[in-house]
């Protein structure tokens, strides 16, 4: 069970309209696209909460991709329903409705397999579900989390607490400047990791991400594409390529591996937002991944 | 002659507040900020004019960088003038004032020396004057240009004939969306490559920079700093860097060198943005240069 990972957060259906079309309730939410990710890498295993209308052929699609659904309990009542649209620069989602239905009462429970994960991601949700799921682990060998603008706001004394217990923390440059109030991401990073995590990971979209770790400092590109079609689920996708890439890795505090897990966070992500909900990711091969994870890593080598 | 770089374009005092202080009538402009980068590689000969306010401090300031002023013509009266100030994000500047003085009445005279030049850049003026400077030249072999959104508003048709007959081509992300009526960039690029040139570099301030070169798609982040003080002139201090590297290469049509001139590029942008004016890279020494750049290279190496 060390290398498993246990992920706990939303499981949704999207209505997504963007330039490229729309999709109509398709498979969405945080812990769906970070679990399609990470299982090309290691077992995940899903805590979640879907609704009577969660369709089974999603049910079948995760099954198939050695996600463990022994998590996903259903509620009485309907699936979390998120409606969005984006605008010709992907840069900001317009939310046409939030149905949260049964996410609304969401309170994770974890099995005894579960508690035995050596790898835990606590995917978006409020930060004391995310204590919660915490304090019920057993001695996972890396924690990591993500959070939003909403519970900076509301809930930051609670964010603060989990940030003290874990290894790795995701943000956007926004939700880091947020959290901290300092504009600079360099400072705004050190800041964070005065709060716990070992490793800050700043997610910046279509200019890349940084990382922060041991006072290295290091600012990756995003993979460029040619269209895109949905970035709904990006970030989870690439926090997903990243956990799931160290999960396989015996030792994950090493620059090196970090290096190679932000790589491979880039190239999920880039081509989740190629087709909308799941779809590219759900198609994607091992020998595709590879390649352009190759290509990506070439690119930036200097010689 | 085949490696000296010439240079056209404005020589200015720039009076910047940010919030990190203010400078009044610091040394500024297109062609300075460039020859101030590009003169750590190549010899680098300047056409430009200024006012009988000129300091001549700045001028021997310059001549010490090795940068050659026999083009620098005085005029009766002003030097241009910008006054200007950037928010925290230092994403854009609210021009205050912009007195164009002498500048105005700008005429690019090129002497016998200038013609000869064997790597040409047009730094960003108005597309008329860069083909009337085009068309004094011998034979250079590297031609390359800048823009603004100015010109490609009031002098489209200008532009286009000056691209069909450039090397390279640099603009920042606006700029090519603009110009190409195309938001995504790598579609926006093969349209101008279209245009005339071989080469296509995308400038993205601190979201790095792209580089389009014979179906290649290259993208590389920006040198994160901790302390931006004053980002005037960022981008012609990155194209600074990276055509005095390529004057000093023997063969810039090839990847791997185009490759180490936008480390070059972002290297000396990531310094020139360090303090206000053009002091940081005036200061600056060869060591501190090549280590940040085998910083950089080895930043981007994922083993």
């Amino acid at each position: 069970m060390k290398n498993t990972i246990l992920v706990v957060g939303s499981v949704a259906l999207d209505s997504v309209e963007t330039i490229h079309g729309r999709t109509n309730r398709g498979l969405g939410g945080s812990a769906v696209h970070f679990s399609m990710s990470a299982s090309q890498f290691a077992p995940v295993r899903m805590v979640g909460v879907v609704g009577e209308d969660f369709p089974g052929s999603f049910r079948r699609f995760l099954k198939r991709r050695n996600i463990c659904l022994e998590g996903m309990e259903i509620l009485p009542g309907k699936t979390f329903h998120w409606k969005g649209r984006y605008d010709r620069d992907f840069k900001n989602a317009t939310t046409i409705a939030t149905h949260l239905n049964v996410f609304e009462h969401f309170k994770p429970k974890l099995n005894c397999d579960h508690t035995e994960c050596g790898v835990l991601f606590l995917a978006n949700i409020d930060p004391d579900l995310q204590w919660e799921v915490l304090k019920q682990m057993g001695k996972p060998r890396l924690v990591a989390c993500d959070t939003m603008n909403y519970w900076i706001s509301l809930k930051r004394k609670s964010l603060i607490r989990l940030l003290s217990r874990v290894n790795l923390l995701f943000v956007n440059e926004e939700e880091a400047r947020q959290l901290t109030k300092e504009h600079n991401l360099i400072k705004a990073a050190r800041i964070l990791t005065g709060m716990g995590p070992q490793a800050i990971v700043i997610k910046r979209g279509d200019s890349g991400s940084m990382l922060f770790y041991g006072g290295e400092v290091l600012a990756m590109p995003a993979h460029p594409i040619e269209k895109v079609v949905d970035p709904t689920g990006a970030g989870d996708t690439f926090a997903g390529g990243f956990m799931g890439y160290l999960a396989a890795s015996p030792d994950w505090r090493n620059i090196n591996v970090l290096k190679r897990a932000m790589s491979y966070g880039t190239v999920m992500s880039s081509f989740s937002v190629e087709d909308f909900s799941v779809k590219r990711v759900g198609r994607l091969s091992k020998p595709d991944m590879h390649d352009r994870y190759k290509k990506y890593v070439k690119s930036l080598s200097i010689v």
